[in-house]
């Protein structure tokens, strides 16, 4: 499988077309920004720690029943994904207060929330992400209201395996973002990336933190964090 | 029925306690605020004009089975309610995009939403009233489900009672902001106001503004919309 056209060039990604029209190539960037593209930088590695983790996190998730747009890695920041249209919903998952939510909120970061919390927000950059509800995305037709609810379903599932797989590895999940796409028969599959850029992910036991924050807050040991993430994933 | 102690003085009324301890008297003032209290001023003869157009729709609505704190006008200011304590929440009902909706999802004021669209907002001045979602609200036990179930409906209500009362008068209602209460056996009931203040009322043919955002906006005829909010729907 190789590259044709570059298609789309996001903050930490770039995606190709290939010969296949149902498949592109993803290849994961070392950019990282963070508040909407305001701060700028580099983490050397994290390309290919964020693809080999959220491809790793993937087969994962489909053994578990959550369809994902992953087919196969073919290199270490490469991977072959169904192409797919982008419901355009960032999905927040969030089990411990922590950033946005516990500002907004009031908040001490590391409150535990009673119950799972779902936000959405509306994918617009010129926009700022604004969050949204239900009625907003139903009126907005941002998506239908079935693909909604198998969204939140997908979701809520994807909370339960993964918090339950980190555990084990002393990594408690905070909270995530995820995105979902719509593949050309309308089948609804988790797509993006799952990864220390998407995810805040806590040591179990220091709480010491393992992803982008480090980078957001410019408190150091950002490549050490992700490397130590891969470590405990990948064994490696 | 008279005052006793100054319960509580907000920016737009004060409460007092009655020698009833499930009643309370409301008095409305003529102070107008905005921006979260950031910009303040007075509209005369605006207090008179929110009690007695807030009196005159809760009877409607509870002809329509919306159960209201409503009791008893007793003065041009002053009405007798129950004593409720208020579940933490602005609900806010838009049928037209207009203020900050229009803004955070970059609509043209003036859309008409393909649906009507609810919005709560966690009612907490230092921290702005952020707006949450149905998960926030169980997370946080704001209320429980059953509760906003009834709220969200009752709201909806509201809306189709007081679209159709509005708009044999001139009057379309493009959104409003709720509030409800719990009384001392646990029923759910509207309480606060609908007036000008928490409604944008918009001249059905002329797209006038008869409400608030003439005083946010600078636009002047301030006391003129009042009135003649008051006039359509009370004759006076």
């Amino acid at each position: 499988m190789k590259k044709c056209e570059l298609l789309y060039e996001g903050k930490a990604k770039k995606v190709y077309t290939t010969e296949d029209p149902e498949l592109l190539i993803v290849d994961y960037k070392d950019d990282a920004t963070a508040f909407n593209g305001l701060k700028k930088g580099t983490i050397l590695g994290k390309g290919a720690i964020n693809n080999r983790v959220t491809n790793h996190l993937m087969k994962l998730l489909e053994k578990n029943g959550v369809p994902t747009h992953l087919v196969e890695e073919i290199s270490d920041r490469e991977t072959v994904v169904k192409k797919v249209t982008i419901v355009p919903l960032e999905v927040i998952v969030r089990n411990i207060a922590a950033g946005s939510l516990a500002k907004r909120l009031g908040l001490e970061e590391g409150y535990k929330m009673k119950r799972t919390v779902l936000e959405y927000c509306y994918k617009d950059d010129a926009l700022g992400d604004p969050m949204v509800n239900e009625y907003h995305i139903m009126a907005m037709e941002y998506c239908t209201k079935e693909e909604l609810d198998l969204i939140a379903s997908y979701s809520l599932k994807v909370n339960e395996v993964l918090t339950d797989y980190l555990k084990d590895l002393g990594i408690e999940l905070i909270d995530f973002k995820l995105e979902f796409g719509k593949t050309s028969d309308g089948t609804i599959v988790l797509a993006d990336e799952i990864s220390p850029d998407t995810c805040r992910f806590w040591d179990s036991k220091t709480h010491e933190k393992l992803d982008k924050d480090r980078f957001r807050r410019d408190l150091g040991g950002v490549e050490d964090a992700y490397h130590e993430i891969m470590k405990r994933l990948l064994g490696e």
